[in-house]
């Protein structure tokens, strides 16, 4: 069943539950070591050829029921106006923070055909590769989680610049991340434009927020983005870590799915969020344990899912380079050996 | 009201809502800089006349109804068999990383008296300073954020190593959580008996399991800790950060006061763990809001935990360097300004 993943989103019965890995493409594949070696991260984005090629590799590999494009969630920040690069073994380094209003009223909106041709160009190239035997999903980086990399110039442990704009500065908040949403709802869109069959939104860090402060500051930015997206009639992820606090609000927010890690189970997730799939939510480092544990744990998930339709099995989190794909692969034929209904 | 700190861990009625800061000793003080630039972090510790003057400083500044002992949760490692060191930025280095069953036998059990009598005998002077005006609090870490430290060797970020030791070597987890946990009870019935008048177990990253780990990995370590302290009379405190999901399994291990981060409400936290105290729960981060917005939140976590006795104020986690201490004594005068009952 080639769309169980889209049918699953929709909540629609299927032969058995759809699994894809969040950075499934990436450094744990000697593959993409092998292209890796000779470019840089952000040269594989630019490339279609290149980003395509990455793409492919889990999918031929592994046997997934979806192929993610390979990106960065920081990518539309070069076209507004801040560029950044993959500093070795740092992470993103953003060249000049935007911590004040000029900073924000450089920013620039941008023509997302204009501005990142070669994304969408790989979507393109994607679906011509995978000629209707997996669907694509394409995904950006939502506006908390845009926002503290360019409000901490990077990574962050306490976010504190970030917060220190959200509880001092809450007009300039507004406007940063209003922009932020508009940029990721046109490129979204894009997206989905160029072929992408369903999209996922990562708010990866917007778990370190209270609920009060998330329905203040971030839920209004995401629904904007959400509620247009969910026009176009593709499936949309909503995707967070550390959210068991949050999942109402996110709902509220918008999304066909929601992304739930492996700190809230299933089964209360399931009771919490009536009305939506849900994708998640194997502990990624299960993933180093022996196989008989982890085909146990794989089959908890499922347990925890419960037979009712609209379940993406997923991790919690992206793998990690120390993973092996054999680990993965088993994962895989886990989900897949269990018949559904 | 010299004891309402005491009487709030007891749910008895106070006069106004007693509060203290986690980290409230500590680099966002200029007196404590001034003794760092003469002293090591592990020099202040192991001298009880420095550790008692960094434990008083916060309580002459700020007015807070405790005092907690200046202390590392890292100390009892070494007298253990593990000893560290604090490297310029980078947070602790453990020595020999123990990661194998030679590694869990070599670690040792001691007596509090000969392994770390300097934290005692700062207790104790810390009592004839405090001279009954302000309840004093003891604290160590527990067994599972104790040995993400050891496993790891230093602070981590996907605790991988922790986790693999979990799934792969549950034996050996055991056995080293079993070893700690005794360590953490002699050591802090050892507290109890040189005067600290409450206790706070700080699980700090205990938040990165999922409830089902929780239980079979960490629950019966924390409870063969709590049950013990329990029978001493003095109140415990049981603290963790992004422990939404875990809050009911954390009762079940024990504490008459459960630490609370910002990410859940305290109203939602009072309805989930009946009869016992809570305490938090401002986001760290706030402080450094302007005035008039921190005043509105203080409220706010004032308003979430109700009128019902139980509560006692404080962040959800620790005060960083960069904050001020006026803030801090801001919010101190703040909470004492609203009158209960």
């Amino acid at each position: 069943m080639w769309d169980r993943f889209l049918r699953a989103c929709r909540r629609e019965p299927v032969d058995v539950t759809p699994v894809w890995f969040m950075r499934q493409a990436g450094r744990y594949m000697a593959e993409y070591r092998a292209i890796r070696a000779k470019h840089t991260l952000l040269e594989i984005c630019r490339q279609p050829e290149l980003a395509t090629e990455v793409t492919l590799q889990p999918v031929r590999a592994l046997g997934v029921d979806a192929a993610i494009l390979f990106a960065d969630i920081l990518l539309p920040l070069e076209p507004m106006g801040a560029p950044f690069e993959f500093a070795a073994g740092e992470g993103p380094v953003i060249h000049e923070p935007v911590r004040d209003r000029a900073g924000v009223d450089k920013l620039r909106l941008f023509e997302p055909e204009e501005g990142l041709p070669h994304v969408l160009e790989a979507i393109r190239l994607l679906r011509r590769e995978l000629d209707g035997k997996t669907p694509l999903i394409g995904f950006a980086g939502a506006p908390f989680t845009l926002a503290s990399y360019l409000i901490e110039g990077g990574k962050s442990r306490h976010f504190a610049l970030t917060k220190r704009m959200l509880y001092s500065e809450p007009d300039l908040w507004h406007a940063l991340a209003g922009k932020l949403s508009e940029v990721v709802r046109t490129y979204l869109r894009a997206q989905v434009r160029a072929g992408a069959q369903a999209v996922q939104l990562f708010d990866s860090w917007v778990g370190e927020l209270s609920p009060a402060d998330y329905r203040e500051f971030v839920l209004p930015h995401v629904r904007h983005i959400l509620a247009d997206l969910q026009t176009t009639g593709v499936p949309v992820i909503h995707f967070g870590t550390g959210t068991g606090a949050l999942l109402e609000l996110q709902r509220e927010a918008g999304g066909t799915v929601i992304g739930i890690d492996w700190r809230t189970p299933l089964s209360q997730a399931r009771t919490r969020l009536p009305g939506v799939a849900l994708q998640g939510n194997l502990d990624p480092l299960l993933l180093m344990a022996p196989r008989d544990y982890l085909a146990k744990r794989v089959d908890e998930v499922l347990d925890s899912a419960g037979p009712e339709p609209g379940h993406i099995f997923n991790l919690g989190h992206g793998i990690l380079p120390e993973m092996s794909p054999d680990a993965c692969k088993f994962v895989v034929d886990q989900v897949h050996a269990r018949r559904r209904g």
